[in-house]
């Protein structure tokens, strides 16, 4: 079944410990969707600018992703240069522009009408409860955010987050957006602001799921509050951009794989996030998941489960 | 089979932002004999003063626990006092008094000498290594340190480490030891030092146990290089003091319970240590963990399961 992602589509600069690209394919909806692509059809829409060319759409191309959703338009691409020189944890945003991504505004093809799963990822929430709204029959809406958003347009961000099925962010936005420091006390606020489910990403520790009463409809309540998944271990972490993006994406890509929503199908997507999101960091930007094979991913699955299963 | 256990028994003052305590029973040996107690028979090598009453002796004698090697001598207990308000993470050092913990010479009595498991909790590596170099019948020894160790004590404990089965240390001392902040590559290294085994231990995200070609003697090699085990999660973390040393004595208890060193036997003894870890937490100082039953851990065992498994 198909997801139907709005996100950023856009070109990075990126310094780590192990080295530096000036300008790489980027964006939290490019990442998402390439690492959704190995489990189910992704249409895209974003905006890009005349840099945008055949090469980088090629990338896109080759995974079988539906880009009709992706608008070009005169001028350059959202760029973003940041370094993780001094933590590889935490970037430092070095250069933020813009460009044609500050007159976005998302439009939905009408072949993307049908999409029965959508990931509002990082953006304006306004633009995110625009898609939204208009594409309110779909099965499930996951959708991440960021700090700024929390901070700077919580109200706009609260009326997003009302209605998501799963919200996806990391420890230091969880804790920002409820207020409180202990993470089982902050993830119940967050639950009470509306959404079903909440993913809290721990970047090298992993991720954990928390779930309500209303997290799998028709299947009566979670079997447990909360569910933890482990990261495999990497002895180079040469990019962490685009890890929580591939995350999300191996995560919903392995619910729309399945076709249900039950605590069973949950965990295996818990550990296709983690899966991916691994993946991610091992080369720069979108290098090393847009080379990879299903049966790389499935034998890291396996990897992951010898890692963190007593049998 | 008896696991012997030299470190300290001392008072804390403990503040976090639970409350405060002025002067509660305290000390790795403490935290590590009263866990490891729910497994197997447990001894103690410590020296206190004149401040150690009946009420404290009382504590160890409800959980059977074999204190003959507890030496008694004049003047005051080693006390430490310390605060969390700021970082439940890690605590800021108010005061340290060795006291009669300054001119302290460990002593086996002559029962102990059978003890088939050693545990070297966190002093002076000469000290460790002296205890250590007089049992070298048992069958397995495993050990803690700290930064104040690996800093300023680096060759002493360099001997320590290179004889042991198990080396025990949180994220921040590993990559101090190695002087490598990828998880993976520092703890290749501190293998390379000697220890069979290492767990480093993540606080509220776990621990990783880390395992070489020597792990597991007479049952080949590891099947995998690594396994994690989560926590589960608390509502409210009253004092984190003694966490590391009841994991540590959830973990080797478990396993000298279970009489055998398998990669299967390992796992289990790393999910009861998580166990133990997490209920020292739920409470100042000892109060929580003695007043345990090994219904609840099994509990909290299942639940640490749940949490975390696939199936």
């Amino acid at each position: 079944m198909s997801i139907l992602v709005v996100g950023s589509v856009a070109f990075d600069g990126i310094e780590s410990p192990s080295g530096k690209r000036d300008r790489i394919l980027g964006g939290a909806a490019t990442h998402f969707a390439l690492a959704a692509s190995f489990f189910t059809k992704v249409r895209v829409i974003a905006v890009v600018g005349e840099d945008f060319k055949a090469e980088e759409q090629a990338v896109f191309d080759r995974r079988g992703i539906d880009t009709e959703g992706i608008e070009h338009v005169a001028g350059k691409s959202f760029f973003w240069r940041g370094s993780y020189v001094d933590d590889l944890n935490s970037a430092a945003t070095l250069a933020t522009e813009l460009n044609v991504f500050e007159t976005f505004s998302p439009k939905i093809p009408a072949s993307y009408t049908d999409s029965q799963y959508l990931f509002l990822a990082n953006i304006d929430p306004v633009l995110q409860e625009r898609v939204r709204t208009q594409l309110c029959d779909v099965r499930m809406v996951c959708g991440d955010t960021m700090n700024y958003w929390i901070g700077a347009h919580r109200e706009n961000l609260l009326l997003v987050i009302k209605h998501l099925d799963t919200l996806l962010i990391n420890d230091g936005e969880a804790r920002l957006l409820a207020g409180e420091n202990n993470l089982l006390r902050a993830a119940n606020r967050i639950l009470e602001l509306g959404p079903k489910s909440l993913i809290v990403k721990h970047g090298e520790y992993g991720a954990t799921a928390f779930f309500s009463e209303r997290s799998f409809p028709g299947h009566g309540g979670p079997q447990s509050v909360a569910f933890r998944v482990p990261t495999v271990l990497l002895d180079e972490v040469v990019d962490p951009t685009g890890a929580g993006d591939s995350f999300a994406g191996g995560f919903f890509g392995s619910l729309a794989e399945s076709g249900e929503l039950t605590p069973s199908s949950w965990k295996r997507a818990m550990f296709y996030g983690a899966t991916m999101g691994a993946f991610a960091c091992e080369r720069f930007g979108t290098e090393r998941v847009q080379s990879l094979t299903r049966k790389e991913i499935d034998n890291r699955f396996a990897q992951l489960r010898a890692l963190s299963h007593l049998d």
